[in-house]
């Protein structure tokens, strides 16, 4: 049985890229603001010791309407194969849920520079999370030669 | 200003643990077993190209009052540092999501049997995305000595 749960941004991407373009998000800076209202400076205490973070974020442009179920094709593109929702990143998924890894630059108060996150300005953030090294795939990562070329031009 | 937004699981774990103990979740398997009101097996089309997937779940044993906001030392442990909870990975967080790589060891219609899952049974799923080498962290991935510490009893 499906439940529904409410989350609530901790915060916003300020500033990088206005528009969900497809490639070259690598050199993107942008800002990770918390919301002063719920946090203090305390719930980023120790960050800086790691180098890069998990992000979980909202594709909040994407139309509840437009959210794929079943199977598309990655981007559309015709040469790649029809694949589940699931068994793909696209952001018109069931809860328009995001995630990326991206790397910490700098911590400013409330603030957090980062670099490399495929998120666009104003963009709600769902949670922060450190990349642990004990938490990165165990084993070799094997993949569809689709998803190696889709990430060709990504960064 | 904080925005909310309703999330619905689109599964739940099935099989695996019954507590949410620290470490040891190496061996244990389970199954993410989809929403057959929501979904067909086309969600999951080709997702046996990969071979590890990110899970994002609920931590729904986590009472919406427990949740940490500011600092707390991870696991209650007196000699590793206060740090913020979005330093560190506790389930005690803000919008209580928690994050795992797994390995796919099969797919059965509409239910993924997975190897290294740290959610426990019953554990409602938000989504499920494949890994793909190409979102991997780019860089030296960095943490402090707690980190490293925390985890190495983990798997």
């Amino acid at each position: 049985m499906a439940a529904s749960y409410q989350v609530t941004s901790v915060g916003h991407v300020r500033g990088g890229r206005q528009a969900a373009v497809d490639d070259d998000w690598g050199r993107s800076r942008a800002r990770l603001e918390l919301d002063a209202d719920q946090f203090t400076a305390a719930a980023l205490a120790g960050i800086e010791a790691f180098s890069h973070l998990e992000v979980i974020f909202l594709f909040h442009r994407v139309a509840e309407t437009d959210v794929e179920t079943g199977a598309r094709r990655p981007r559309g593109r015709a040469d790649w194969p029809l694949v589940g929702i699931f068994a793909q990143r696209g952001k018109a998924r069931p809860n328009r849920l995001g995630l990326c890894v991206c790397r910490l630059v700098r911590r400013d108060g409330l603030a957090l520079e980062v670099e490399g996150l495929d998120a666009i300005d104003g963009t709600p953030v769902l949670d922060i999370k450190p990349v642990m090294r004990g938490l990165l795939p165990r084993g070799e990562v094997r993949e569809p030669e689709w998803a190696t070329d889709l990430m060709a031009g990504y960064w």
